[in-house]
């Protein structure tokens, strides 16, 4: 194996990551079970605050949002990029949970890190070397997706970057590979979410709604996630769901969230971890 | 879709598969957690029933073993034939449990539906569509294995070659798909498991041990199975690992398997199912 | 490398494989180009034995034609069995060319063997090992496809099978392999053609038909397959390509066909490959 | 579709490039065959220097050399930087002939397009969509290699944001795609190169370098390319192959690329293609 600062070593601990709330330290990783939700992406100021206050009490700890969004088509909604940072961040005074966003361009990382309390680098950009090394050198949690075709070990190595720019808070989120299977989006590789809490020290999420592509498929396996010993999950949650300006199919209602929430709690604690 | 059998319509019931067995009916589907397990293959008498004896109160529910191998190469060991079949008998004699195992030539079919419970149609052959037809005409359920690069809907349209023939006990098995990763041997479709619950009322297992290849992480992709809602698990079991004749690297101890069916059992009663 | 009949070594001779016909010996493999055409199935008397005709002076070497069709859904058209055997061998006195096809039970080897000049083993048998050492018995060549996901390596391990039952007449066919594109229906791996050469004495041809699924795309992977060093190729064509009970997208017209045999001819020839 | 200025359109012509040279324009595209080839890397001065010479009466059209290098790897060598742009213009000066350098970052683009004559964006960075707009606003003509996943849609997808952004020189470049074969480095799909000259305007290359990863592949499936309908083809040469920095085991000898040439200049003139 070529990754040296993402391997465990002997019996080293795991990594546990803290995010400072207003209600206290949050941690991510060994022992903790945490939920990441929220809509795809920041489409108004009106409709995210309106998500966010359904979501408060629901069983999640961070809320995610997109301002900027990785496009397929260069047509399609692109996020509102700055306007979109500042609601995440009134959000968070709103609801007192810490927020992540995902970051595309290195020019925008200032910006994005000054908002935000975590920040992701996307699966398109698991191997866009240049934002690696930059989030490398900010003072946030990463959340870094594995590729659609990365290997495990080319997703070690891009956590390398990050750690080897100096940034220790890396976690890692399985978001589904792709395969010749096409009645799910793609396909969730629950080996791997296994195998690198063997391989790695760091904290693995999982997130099933990228992953199928499908509504009904994202409780089931969240609860697999969780049972092969995810530190936690990424759920795309929406109050109007065939309303969403991308990813409705797969997004949750907040009462399907809810419910879901009530699962996770009741198998992270057969599993022995901690979840509020 | 083009399968009708194997489809589930509207409200109706999930099918449930019946096995005699010495204690009465084992059932198979809704509502149970079925465990099959043993060696990938019968080795020799002595072998077969010292882990048939050493597996019989762990939590096991029907035995498994190889007596006809599919191998890559044409010189590695390719089972005991008739011979195996007939340890197997002896193993259920022995021990009370039904006995599993797998079919590659229509020509044995007489036997292996003679000598054991249930029969196998292993990844290599779901779409061998005369194997197919052959034991859609006989009386003992079969497990259907899903192709190595087949898709859900190919999947069941291979279970619908054995309802069309007329038998309606069809059992699938999640076993892994192949894909570009290989630190695993193939990946676990847990999302498939799911999907099939839906589209299918035909109970669904998964086999941790072919998907992943590797012991650490059979324990973790079963509690993930039956969290996803499997009906069940096929795990592979050596009294000896390293001097298994075949996949040795994938099997657990009998020790580790007890425990992993003590974990099996808290998580398939937490899903409300029955696990006894 | 696990298979020893299969691979090249050293300096020695690539195989070259013959087939008797009314005009003298037909070579398979170094120096020669050999072309099998025809449609996927024989859907009836009338329509194969006119589709044989126009074939006949267009640059084909043997006719293709299924009698015993592996179908995805036990719905479909599965072939004419036994008469479709026999349609083969009037078209064969009819025409003077060899037939070739396909066989899916191995207690229709002898009539296949008997009314054909050369057995084909389909990619979703590739590793049906009863089917080929059945094969491997018989005095016919034997055209083995790839599967669909199989690797190279035991691509020449199910060859080494037919070889080791002694049957040294084996042919390998490319037939795309199942990958994540799916605007084409198969990706034809042009890289394992060329690495065939390398690690193999047997000949290898390509079908563009199958690997594509898009009747324009056969005749530009065609060439490259020639180009990259095939010794052959294998194409679907059929009159009324609209009407073809299987596989019409595919079809190439006798005209099409006509017409890319005669390019075939000019790549060969500038390869230095016989192409009569 | 959901492209629409990358598409082709009824009858209309495809898309020639131009690319100005000391001996005059350089065309890419419709009736001409262009070979870019040289090192992986721009390794140091002296070794580029003498590479540029040794290639310049081969056959070569366009220089290749990276000065910025996407590395799996933290601790790879990650390429020259600036000084192997300056290194690349002066092996312009040198030759006459027009040179061509990877970008991975927005914020070298412009010293990217001052020191080369065409900028590529890597497989890596097909769906860096900041990266896609950047170089739609520049003036060079752009190699858009297809990620290592991606499907084609995606793929002529990512060119519409260039073009969309008013770059109108588009380049294509198949590099291979990732499957379960291990034995090549990737997958060269032929069929997308013929499929793209149906759907789209834009001339489309191969880069049978880096799609086999084994240097004795490089010319069969370069031949498969250009009889396929490829416009061009780029290879990676080296002086000294067994000490290159990087991708040594696919790299050419001079000698090699000169052979290979040779052949591609008759296969595109059988194909009634210009090459020089």
């Amino acid at each position: 194996m070529a990754f040296i600062l993402a391997a465990k070593h002997g019996e080293m601990q795991n990594s546990v990551i803290s995010i400072a709330t207003g209600q206290g330290d949050l941690t991510i990783g060994e022992g903790s079970c945490t939920i990441i939700a929220g809509p795809c992406a920041v489409e108004s100021r009106e409709a995210y605050l309106e998500i966010a206050l359904l979501l408060k009490d629901t069983g999640v700890h961070i809320l995610r949002g997109g301002a900027y969004k990785p496009r397929t088509s260069p047509y399609s909604f692109a996020g509102l990029g700055l306007e979109g940072l500042k609601i995440l961040a009134e959000a968070r005074e709103l609801t007192g949970l810490p927020v992540v966003t995902e970051v595309l361009d290195p020019r925008d990382l200032d910006n994005v890190a000054c908002y935000s309390d975590m920040v992701q680098v996307g699966s398109r950009n698991m191997q866009n070397f240049t934002l690696l090394r930059e989030v490398g050198r900010c003072r946030r949690p990463v959340v870094l997706k594995r590729g659609l075709a990365s290997t495990i070990e080319e997703w070690l190595l891009a956590a390398e970057y990050i750690l080897d720019a100096g940034n220790e808070q890396v976690i890692l989120c399985e978001r589904g590979i792709r395969t010749f299977e096409q009645m799910t989006r793609n396909t969730v590789d629950i080996g791997a979410v296994a195998l690198i809490k063997e391989l790695s020290h760091l904290p693995v999420l999982v997130d099933p709604s990228h992953a199928t592509g499908r509504r009904s498929l994202v409780a089931p396996v969240a609860r697999a996630a969780i049972a092969a010993g995810a530190d936690g999950l990424m759920i795309e949650v929406h109050q109007r769901p065939d309303e969403a300006l991308s990813d409705g199919a797969q997004s949750l209602t907040p009462e399907g969230f809810e419910a879901l929430a009530h699962d996770i709690g009741r198998l992270a604690r057969l599993s022995g971890k901690e979840f509020i």
